[in-house]
């Protein structure tokens, strides 16, 4: 490691010496106004928020040339962040602990327009000469959560980019550079980065986590605001959709229960609670929006999709021929959209389509063997023509869940071949190729049962032995697997850590950081046992499983009602499965902006069209819903009433879906108020600058020359 | 007349006096630098802009009051508009002419941000101190076109506002005022302002008229960009939707010819047809999406709906309890939402029920006289005989006709009494009243004879007489009459005129004008014209006949595929009439802003879900259909392959809609370049600021006093 001061060219390290005591005095400069005691700018203990670790051969001259540009002051286009390197024996790998000193935190922070709470409890993007009128600005080392830290020291870091002298990354002639390529982006996709993450905060995640998923709170609503404060909104909308749902399966289960335990034979029973049912899910889609907008209104993200074109950039896997960006006139590269289409239409719809045809195909042979098994089958053996007699249907169930998970990879794979440029359309078509594999997985033979069989009895034992079975494996899945893995893994570290400790101590002093501060050894410790945790891939497997289980619950409701209470089981145990494995089992993820769930809104809101269809058509189907019309009425005109039935019940959920503001309209009041006290301010700020022109022009015509020369008139 | 100087206070005489002066002083500061001769600002002629009549026997106090408020600085909170008063002995009426000097048009522009040219050809808010760079800046007096400079006069008129003193108009103690209240609605809702228009700009308007609608240029594509410089965009985009319509019923039109020129009896061709119309009609609306939003692009006004909330003022006929409006904190009148959701349901939706069963029981009615007239008309008698048949069509065809103009008065009277606050929100409601009254009316016989009588001969008919007739009819109508019309006023007007040619010298010099500028003899004559003219009510009622035309090509186009055919011709001549009418019969209106078709959006869309219903319906009730498909299928199989078949149009429909983006590539290229541009500059103007700032603390830095003393700390 001796080669890092070597790497340092001589005008950064004077920089670098300086930089701290200049940039705390800088702070201090802007704060002396406002009464601040500028200590805090000068003793800080070094706290590392974002960890770095390499592989485990990695090239020194690439490593230090990315620590020189993670040090450098931002003038000289580095990152001006805080690194501690530091060299574990035990795995050979390197590791970089990055901090950031209060001042760049916070200017950061500024840069970003980061909302914070106003001391008149309105929600404003940070502004540093205004920062005493923030709230919590008394004591600035805890104004910025950690979240936000870490969100300002990843920006900082994928901010860095190559310059027109950087055509590749030393050590890795191979690895090329374009101007303006993040630096950070290509050493991940090359894997010279391994791992990347923000450390987590123990004591506050103990609180969040005692909040959220201990037995005592078990029945007590999800910490949502601590949740969105050091997840980010992302995660946080994903539980609160999750909670939502849940809650709305309520009144279904409610229904449900009612109507299993007093089985009033009543043909209307159904169809009434179809019909509600299929309301209901509306009701509910549309609540959620609004919920959705009021929380990212609370958390100052409402706003943040308000232009035409987002100014994402490409993914880190993006490939193509370097070329100029029509709208930025930068270099990225370019890849045709024709191919892209020609790819989507000759490689993924294929295979797709082929994909579904196993599907189906799968189905057919299983209700073969089911047939051939019933015909065959030894007869009369007691328990073993029973355990006969279940052979078709495990194997079904087993061949389904490895397709589920082979195609989720094909998935994958297809998404990533299709070469999409900007993240948000990569998870957009994930999702869709997600939603169509297991939708067809899923449902194909509940369909084939439902209206092509037309065994309405066949169709009750499915759906109730599917959704049962699927959710208690997967609570077993989530649940257990995890929390045995995170205890073994636990030791490891331990091991591992107690092996290196001697060497802990060695090397200490690296990076810009000066003797006092050093990581201390919790840190350490702390950064290899979640180093080895696994990475936290977004919510979108959480969100599918909730998909598919909305699926169950609406496309067949007047078959099964008791599937909205088993739903509503799995779900209350699953917010909280899933909040312990975000507490416990992943790495912490970079808190993530949003303001919606992104296309799983549409992929919910076509489950509830298709289930209308579904439900009219069940209950059309039903004999002893057609026994109750007249008997003069001819099939002809029974199958009208339903397709009539059907139109207008979506006619209904349209209205409805119209009619409910998106916005609640205490949001809208606040933002239309926002947004007129900021026209008011413009226009005030014109007026008066159009006034003072005025006076002034006037005092000048007041002493104008009287001659009638030219130049004067 | 001799009151009106009296009225004017001291100080705004003094300053009324100077302001011509003083204003062409400051624009003279504004130009010297760019090389602009200032002599356009001295020496020019008024040109009155916009005109205003009074009633007859107007209250003088109430006049010299407004007179002094339009003429009153900006800054003691008048409009500073040149005004012209002048009484015409014939009618007894008092007529302001209005006009602005160029500074205050120009400045005004500047402050409503009309979108000018750019001399790199693209379009920008009009920026004064950039002036030079702007197109068509050499000549000032031609920079602003007429219809801008209406805009900035009627908007100035507009927010002529009540202060604290003014609690009703003087003269009429009854009109009460409250702080902020735009003091010219309440003379217009009052009716002491009975006539507020701009003026027609001959010679522009004559050549626009000859690309437009001469005959020479009948069959060239019609000047939309002059009409949107001369009338404004919401009127432009009028003409261009019908335009795009027109077109888009030329492949329509084309098929209808080949399948009724060549009748090659296939069941196939009127499925085809009905299958080609309901995709093309999608096709049509999403292509109008986009050619509207490249043309609201071009003209500047794209961008103009952004904002959550608009700042739209009430109506003006509004009425309420006065309150603080939330938002504004102004006050303005309120009225309860409770109210006037209560009117909806209880007012306005029974006498809709009734006023639709009363046209429903008219056309029962109508089919039982017809039935009547069969069985007991005087046989064998000839054409008297065939007379006495048509007795029935005719008389329904004349309540028809009745019915609707009641319904369109009714529906006007009912979206007045709901008492809606925004001018968008009133029209969307009486868009809303309007479609389902024409609809009902125009098509109900339709549903009924395709439907419960099942009739396709009789459909068939009916479709082509009514279509015919009305088309007709309302071409007679709308050309005919106002043609008519405008020449009889045209001769009032000479006549009147002379009559009082006389007095037209005796009150020349009034108002702010000098001697040297009065208002000419051609302008008092124009006014006087125009005056008499109708006002222009929007478009609302030609866009409601191309509805109602839309319904009869797509909702039975398997019935009647000549239909497209002739609405193609008379939408070629309504075209021009339409054009003829707003050159020359009507005032010129104000030139107002949009950036859609609003409401109307969204009825077409709807006409075009209706229509794949409708049109499945009758190709699935086609004997001729029915018989082509596998005998063996049972009747009810037969009903569900045509349901089936419906959803799969409407889901193609739907995923036509959301695959085609509503931006075309080349303005969402040109709106990210443009964010993207004024983002950067943004961020160089913070990193310039930012460097700056820093620099000049490092000078300080190295300058500080190396003590240690508390306060250099």
């Amino acid at each position: 490691m001796s080669a890092l001061e070597s790497s340092v060219s001589a005008p950064s390290v004077s920089s670098r010496v300086s930089i701290e005591d200049f940039s705390n005095y800088t702070m201090r400069m802007q704060f002396k106004k406002k009464n601040i005691t500028d200590d805090i700018f000068q003793q800080f203990e070094f706290e590392p928020q974002v960890i770095m670790e390499f592989e485990g051969d990695v090239n020194q001259a690439a490593l230090e040339w990315l620590i020189a540009k993670l040090q450098a002051p931002r003038i000289d286009l580095g990152a001006e962040l805080l690194v501690f390197s530091d060299y574990r024996e035990h795995n050979k790998e390197t590791v970089l602990y990055i901090g950031a000193t209060l001042d760049r935190l916070l200017i950061g922070a500024e840069e970003m327009k980061i909302p914070k709470i106003y001391k008149d409890g309105s929600l404003r993007e940070l502004c540093l000469s205004d920062i005493t009128q923030f709230e919590k600005s008394d004591n600035l080392l805890d104004f910025l959560t950690s979240a936000e830290k870490q969100k300002v020291i990843i920006k900082g870091i994928e901010n860095i980019r190559a310059t027109e002298d950087d055509h590749y990354i030393p050590g890795y002639p191979k690895y090329t550079l374009y101007p303006g390529k993040s630096i950070i982006k290509k050493y991940l996709s090359r894997h010279i980065i391994t791992n990347l993450f923000p450390l987590h905060e123990q004591e506050k995640l103990k609180l969040i986590a005692r909040k959220w998923y201990t037995l005592k709170n078990y029945f007590k609503p999800q910490p949502i605001d601590s949740i969105q404060e050091y997840f980010g909104v992302k995660i946080a909308l994903y539980f609160s959709f999750l909670g939502m749902y849940t809650i709305s399966l309520i009144p279904p289960a409610l229904i449900g229960i009612i109507y299993f335990f007093f089985p009033w034979q009543s043909v209307y029973k159904e169809a009434t609670f179809a019909l509600f049912n299929v309301i209901w899910s509306t009701v509910f889609l549309e609540g959620w929006k609004r919920y959705c907008n009021s929380l990212c209104f609370k958390w100052g993200t409402i706003e943040s999709s308000m232009s035409y074109y987002s100014f994402e950039e490409p993914r880190a896997d993006y490939y193509g021929v370097i070329s100029r960006n029509p709208v930025t006139g930068q270099l990225e590269p370019e890849y045709p959209k024709w191919k892209r289409v020609l790819k989507f239409y000759l490689v993924s719809i294929p295979i797709i389509t082929f994909c579904l045809t196993i599907a189906f195909l799968l189905m057919l042979a299983y209700f073969w063997g089911e047939f051939w098994m019933k015909k065959n089958a030894p007869q009369n053996l007691g328990i073993i023509s029973k355990m006969y007699s279940l052979i078709p249907a495990v194997m079904y169930a087993i061949t389904i869940g490895i397709l589920n998970s082979i195609y989720r990879q094909i998935a994958v794979k297809l998404n990533k071949f299709e070469n999409h440029r900007l993240p948000s359309s990569y998870e957009n078509h994930l999702i869709l190729k997600h939603v169509l594999f297991d939708f067809v997985n899923c449902f194909i033979c509940l369909f084939y049962v439902a209206f092509y069989l037309q065994d309405r009895e066949l169709l009750k034992t499915f759906l109730g032995t599917i959704l049962i079975t699927q959710q208690i494996l997967g609570q077993l899945n989530e649940a257990m697997v995890p929390f045995l893995f995170m205890r073994r893994r636990q030791k490891q570290v331990d091991d591992a850590l107690k092996k290196s400790e001697d060497t802990l101590q060695e090397n200490s002093i690296k990076g810009n950081l000066t003797g006092s501060q050093s990581v201390s050894t919790s840190y350490k410790k702390q950064a290899a046992l979640e180093g080895m945790m696994d990475r936290f891939n977004g919510s979108n497997d959480d969100y599918l499983e909730l998909y598919i289980q909305f699926g169950y619950v609406y496309l067949f409701s007047s078959a099964f009602p008791l599937a909205a209470l088993w739903a509503l089981i799995n779900n209350f145990i699953e917010i909280r499965t899933d909040a312990f494995k975000l507490c416990r089992v992943f790495q912490r993820p970079f808190a993530e902006s949003a303001n919606n769930i992104g296309a799983w809104q549409q992929a919910f809101e076509v489950v509830g069209i298709i289930s209308v269809i579904t439900n009219c058509a069940l209950i059309g189907m039903d004999p002893e819903v057609q026994k109750l019309l007249p008997s003069t009425l001819t099939p002809v005109n029974m199958v009208l009433i339903f397709v009539a039935t059907e139109h207008i019940v979506l006619a209904i959920k349209a209205s409805i879906a119209l009619l409910i503001p998106d916005i609640p309209k205490s949001v809208s009041l606040q933002l239309a108020k926002q947004e007129y006290a900021a026209k008011m301010a413009l226009k005030r700020q014109r007026l008066r600058d159009a006034a003072a022109k005025k006076r002034a022009l006037i005092e000048a015509w007041k002493r104008r020359p009287v001659s009638g020369s030219d130049d004067t008139m």
